[in-house]
């Protein structure tokens, strides 16, 4: 039998009277203390965000948590009306899907900010950098994360509004500068307008917050994960998923006919 | 071709320049004026709570974000392990867990009181509705959910918390009291101590905020999609995965060798 | 600590130069010599099938592969274009709709019949247990699974098939005779036609090969994988995802507009 | 309203009296002919496979049907420990992990071969081939994948007996040359025995199928389902779930008390 590593967390353990999570007692220290947003950042972070953190780290959070009949919405109402006694399984279901075309631009872009600035206090040419960076993006063929968007024009008016909500409390530093300056440089190399959108102003915004972005995906999935319930619950009440599956299968097998 | 049913859903819709959720304009009154835990207020009832709603709902609801190494997280990071790329699928393995086991446990006691209780305004002889039901539940051979812990002892310090907290909101009403008292009816029928647990407390509470029993699941769900993360968080920095898939191996297999 | 339950598994084990699974040596026993539809019928029952089970077994589970734009592959297809990195997540997500009302219903017919009969070798009226299946699921408001069809009239045309199959194969027992006498008693007393379907003549031949109910609807999960995987490379190629999402967000918000 | 793309789907479809799948009907065609097994080569494929791919392929696929208590079976047994009800998620969950990790390298073995073999008629080099592609992975840090195995030494058994049930059905091409030729060479560079694994003859052998690189992992997805239902059926029968779970809290959070 080899030498095992020890097993070890630092979230949670448990008393028989007492429940510690990140080193604060649930009922003493949490509960009637801490809202859920709040909770959020102490699972992502460590430590309770101050007053100005909580309002910055709140406003980002809400944003991630509805979009309306998104493919995750439909599919965690296609998997509720299969399975209506598994609620935990439709929005399971539902998140799978929050990978790189979605959630992960998000992602990219926090890390294409952190990559370029590892250290928000070192003095830096911010527009020199934004050039650095749309020129290594264009030339290895790959889009931009951040900017532009196919619905909101000319401007996702998200964005604006997460950076003034950084500004009013104190985030809005160098990555919000790099983020815009970005933008700005893709849109006069390629001839047109492309905003920082929301989630290259939440990626900039996150940054701010020391968030690593590795990390940044988890606050879309948990914020998706609020979202995708509410979604059961309407599936549940007025249901459609039986609709779209009779309108796709019909559509899609018309040909055969 | 079938006359079909009309699509609706009434939880989101945008044009180029607005996202609405709920009725209320995303820029405009959701970001940087209310919390995610009051998100997922509004995503679940369709209005916004109170200050005193708010309190108690997030304070029921931070509860449920973490546990420490339960089935889930185990899940989780056994999943993360072997798709580090995709975090999401990690929660949503760590999700599909949450069933009649765990979290259903929460959704029967509050279905048993609000079946039990449709009317909170409905005057009742509390102690004889609470005899009647863990009669009805006891010779149906089921076990009475929400009373009872198997580490907790003599008490879960969450539910007495929790009471206390919905009290001093004005949220300790008739729900409330018949949880209560159907723990002592159990006890004494049983003739041990039976307290009511966090499963109970959070079914009562969740009655007194007048949610439905079919959605307090969802609740579960969403907290712990949370939680989930920051498992992804620490597994990704400090893995245990392996250690444990060596660990189990070894014993389940160890009389064949 | 506590006295632990020693961890014990016996479907498979290895050393440095053998994997042995259910007591089978994978490289000498299997590989070459046992078919993958073997091979799930020695996972699901702990012995291989002799000649007759194996057709009889591949007959049933090709049912279960491919049933067209399902929820499940419209969920699968919706998932992997947001996630086309993580094929794993996509399957996973479609089969967790499988659940009571589409699996489910095989389920229960197997459920209802090896309840009904649980020694097959017991000489019985089926005629009579087959009345008393109609009354009793009736009389507590359940649809009798396993009957009906809504798009295939008047017959489904797998049901006769499979039965078939098992007959030639001998394996058309009592499981058999009691799902058509369930079927003719339904519709006797419902006053209209209702045949067995392809989940009812599946419940009923998987009774017959000596299959427990209650692992039935894995024969479904597991063969619906594998169709699921076709759905994901009929995505990547032509994709679909966005069309159905952008038909179901544009008529089901149209009454916002 | 935009002009939409036409949904298309060429995988199955049914009317009243018949269901297609792949061009051929499932009860005249499928049914009593084709094993579960070659039905995952015609969902893979688009064609049935002749008797020599059929025995090929099946004995590629039983290879990844089982690997005992790997990650994914503890997953599958910890979900269906908290949700019973659900098998489907339970099987689900274990799939999600079936990422870069473990299936993954199966894929990325044969995306290698196939890049650097498009066309398998092709006159080539086949040891200047391999010395190429050491080369190019160890000079990009990469991990040769297909090579090498930390519990099967000297030899993972399952390769060779692959390649010989490949030689004897007429499938020992240049991809099996290719493969085993990057292994002699990683092995000369590197100094130590690193022989073709399971992974890569799996990768090699699905190469010679003239199967997409980009499908293969979902060989390991279908049949793992397989594999994952049977740790449903054992978990259900001889629990382990609970036990695992107090094994590891208890060791995570030794240091905490």
């Amino acid at each position: 039998m080899a030498k095992r590593k020890q097993l070890r967390t630092d979230i949670s353990w448990s008393t028989e009277d007492t429940i510690t999570i990140k080193g604060l007692d649930l009922c003493r220290d949490i509960m009637g203390k801490v809202s859920l947003g709040d909770m959020a950042f102490l699972e992502l972070t460590d430590r309770l965000p101050d007053e100005r953190e909580s309002r910055v780290f709140n406003a980002l959070a809400v944003i991630l948590v509805e979009h309306g009949m998104t493919p995750s919405a439909i599919v965690t109402r296609m998997t509720i009306c299969g399975a209506p006694e598994a609620m935990q399984a439709a929005v399971a279901a539902g998140l799978n899907g929050l990978g790189s075309v979605f959630v992960g631009s998000m992602e990219n872009a926090a890390r294409l900010l952190q990559t370029a600035l590892p250290d928000p206090a070192a003095e830096v040419d911010i527009a020199a950098l934004a050039r650095q960076i749309v020129e290594q993006e264009r030339s290895s063929g790959r889009t931009i994360p951040g900017i532009g968007h196919h619905i909101h024009k000319p401007v996702d008016p998200r964005a604006p509004r997460l950076f003034d909500i950084a500004e009013e409390n104190g985030f809005s530093g160098p990555y919000v500068a790099l983020m815009k300056a970005v933008a700005d440089e893709a849109g006069r190399q390629l001839g047109k307008s492309l905003p920082v959108n929301a989630t290259g102003a939440i990626a900039a915004v996150a940054s701010e917050l020391q968030i690593p972005w590795d990390i940044v995906r988890g606050i879309g999935v948990m914020a998706r994960a609020i979202g995708l319930v509410a979604h059961v619950l309407e599936e549940l009440r007025d249901p459609m998923a039986r609709e779209i599956k009779a309108m796709v299968e019909e559509q899609a097998t018309a040909h055969h006919r």
